[in-house]
């Protein structure tokens, strides 16, 4: 998908929302368990059936379906298969390699499995991002500043030049790309430093968990981040597809993300 | 595996080679897949009956086997359950996520695949590698200085404390967890930084990558890394597996390998 239908699809929907698929087989209710041979592509089937009007796209993390084996890639290929037509879709993998090595994981996300785009760790620099470029309409979305506590540990150090490592990391990541094909983890707990890494780079659109669960603040990430094209994808996970954990949590995710939905809602004019 | 029979394995075989089995469905002689029906299974079989008397560790770069779909992870099973006992097996899977998420690589790679190892990259910081420790006689191997020409990018990079990002990972990163749970990954293209890390982690393994088609040079490698533990694994994937592209592609490798075991014995003394 381009940048222009990205969007597009925002403004039509009037949100920025993006679901994540992180379906855990031990957080899926039992009677999905119980009645279907591949709960996991089931339990994603009603989430996406019941939520793909409210977001513009999708994040699948790749450890909860790695985690099962090769029957969790086939859940993955099954479940992305029932994504409509239209939304965006994000394999968050946060991988990076030699380039040799990379060339290889960006077969597997964009060939093997059609993404959209790949969630990269830059820790090993320009040639390990290089191989995910040139596939027509496909993103790379490298980690810029997470919403972990852990990154204070590498990402939060202070440079000679006076930045911060993630500073100068995503100046320089933003030189390999551009903003139609580059994006950045900015993780929504982060607020104080969304400013000014929007200064960094004003036109690259942000991927931002951290919203809900992680305790991110919705509002000052929108006044932070937002550009005149949106810029942002706001991810929500767990407080979406377990908003509820009884049979009826198709009802309770789709809830959840008219909830957000509002609150983006309230804060910006789509 | 833990750290005493791993050195017990290095003085025994009296060497510190682990062979990398990158196996590219692409470089596969044609017989082999003319004639096998997992020919990426029939040449790890043959690579490692050929190699496993030469070595002390074998690393399968997962992004080979995930680039092929779920018939590729069943492909990385089955060659890891030919692996003879005793021998060190790395998941060079470069993962690392929040805390909720590495927990399920763990699972990964620990649980549903039996590796003794796994590489994680350390951008995220202290609670994306906690996951991975608590097991018994399991490793995290961390990206320390990687082999490849993008490690100028972010661990380079300048501190204002006078150190480089790596040194600070590298010393915050063996904090975590110790030596007998931790290596790091250190290129062998890095010869003259290997001397400095080694005095910032004295008795930790280095993996270290690059000796052979990447261009690292043997002898300052040992002369700087080595331990009296030896401290050292040195990978060589394409140099050893592909060195022989013929139809008698084992015996090459075993050639390949004998002849990098007596460069290391010229250097060393078991």
């Amino acid at each position: 998908m381009n940048r222009k239908a990205l969007i597009s699809a925002i403004q039509d929907k009037k949100t920025m929302l993006c679901v994540g698929l992180d379906t855990d087989i031990k957080r899926i209710p039992q009677f999905i368990i119980d009645h279907y041979e591949d709960p996991i592509v089931e339990f994603n089937r009603r989430i996406i059936a019941a939520t793909s009007d409210e977001c513009v796209a999708y994040k699948f993390n790749i450890a909860f379906y790695e985690s099962l084996g090769p029957k969790g890639w086939e859940a993955l290929e099954r479940s992305l298969d029932l994504i409509p037509d239209g939304i965006f879709t994000i394999a968050d993998a946060k991988r990076g390699d030699i380039g040799n090595t990379s060339k290889l994981y960006a077969r597997t996300f964009f060939e093997t499995y059609d993404f959209d785009s790949i969630t990269v760790s830059p820790y090993m620099g320009s040639d390990s991002l290089e191989p995910f470029y040139g596939y027509d309409d496909k993103w790379i979305i490298i980690l810029g500043l997470t919403s972990n506590k852990g990154s204070q540990d590498v990402q939060m150090q202070q440079l000679k030049n006076g930045e911060r490592v993630y500073q100068e990391t995503i100046r320089r990541c933003a030189e390999y790309g551009d903003a139609s094909n580059t994006m950045f983890v900015v993780g929504a707990t982060k607020s104080e430093y969304i400013k000014e890494i929007r200064d960094i780079v004003p036109d690259h659109f942000f991927l931002m968990p951290g919203i809900g669960k992680q305790g991110g603040d919705l509002q000052s990430s929108l006044d932070n981040g937002m550009t005149d094209d949106y810029g942002l994808l706001i991810n929500s996970s767990r407080g979406i597809i377990y908003a509820d954990e009884t049979e009826s949590f198709d009802e309770g995710a789709l809830a959840a993300a008219k909830t957000l939905n509002a609150a983006i809602r309230d804060h910006v004019s789509f």
